[in-house]
């Protein structure tokens, strides 16, 4: 079951633009703060948007798809229906220790990933972020580390998993704007004496 | 359904010692393997051990439970059965950013946790790690940094969500065991201009 889902939670670029209720993001938020927080700290925050303006303005800050280099983002009309901005609160965090912090944004990325997908949504994960000018935008105090923003949306795109070759994980769309994402075998990731 | 799964996965610290078989592991590798990786790098590598030697060898490496100081861990028969460390690949991640590199563990740590539940297991993400003795038992490589160890066993222990008193958010224990997890509420958490 956890695997159909996390096998279909691929990082989708294209959506159909319909919109996702505070609700139904709120819910997500709530899975993040059932996971894993490192020291029980919880020192991320969350800032969710699902207004068409406020999403244009988060867009802009966006780098989207690096190794696709003919392709700037998804155009009008495929963009996401949200954001959930994934922040660290310095006033907890105090020392804000990289790999404390980084660690919890990807343990609740996963979470409200996966919950995106039972909601028969999918999204990316961004880190590739004009921060400064995101902070400006959004107007995200000092006391805000911005780490990450998820993109969230109802898919519309093709994405299929193959076998990395020749070592080129890059991923790359054909003709038809498949997009395929080559995966590593996992005898390749996994060593042990057993 | 996800929500049932993330609730379940709680940050468990004793086991009933049970073997877990290598098989098991790698089905939970698999849910990695297909986890979001930021650039799709894949830089991540794990090392898998069900063997009570070896598991001892991680063992001794291993900070349990920071805040319940007259505590130093489970006791010889409540230990994991089962451990998977998460390295990262210096040769892959040659600049290792410790933003994208820490972000990946989280995601992967994640799906291994989740996917551990269903499988009526449960364990542990711990980050404070001996990690030159860890590196020194387990023969790790110059290129291979360790990033997080996951306890992995099943579960027998009883924990309990609740609110978050007074901004304390250090877990705890009753005189029975039962152990207690404050967690932040959502409004505390969330912000937008919705």
């Amino acid at each position: 079951m956890i695997k159909a889902l996390i096998e279909k939670n691929r990082s989708y670029r294209k959506f159909v633009e319909e919109k996702i209720s505070i609700d139904n993001l709120k819910k997500l938020i709530e899975l993040a703060i059932l996971s894993p927080s490192p020291r029980n700290l919880q020192a991320l925050k969350f800032i969710i948007s699902n207004d068409k303006e406020e999403n244009n303005k988060i867009f802009e800050q966006l780098t989207w798809a690096g190794y696709i280099t003919d392709w700037q983002g998804p155009k009008k009309g495929e963009r996401p229906s949200a954001y959930i901005s994934i922040l660290a609160d310095k006033n907890i965090s105090n020392n804000f220790q990289k790999d404390f912090i980084y660690t919890a944004s990807g343990i609740v990325a996963q979470s409200i990933l996966l919950g995106a997908v039972e909601q028969k949504l999918g999204g990316c994960i961004i880190a590739a972020i004009k921060k400064n000018k995101l902070r400006e935008v959004l107007n995200i105090s000092d006391n805000l580390e911005i780490l990450l923003v998820l993109a969230i949306g109802k898919p519309n795109e093709k994405i299929i998993i193959e076998d990395v070759k020749n070592n080129d994980i890059k991923y790359w769309r054909d003709e038809n704007n498949t997009h395929y994402v080559p995966k590593r075998k996992i005898e390749e990731l996994i060593t042990g004496s057993w």
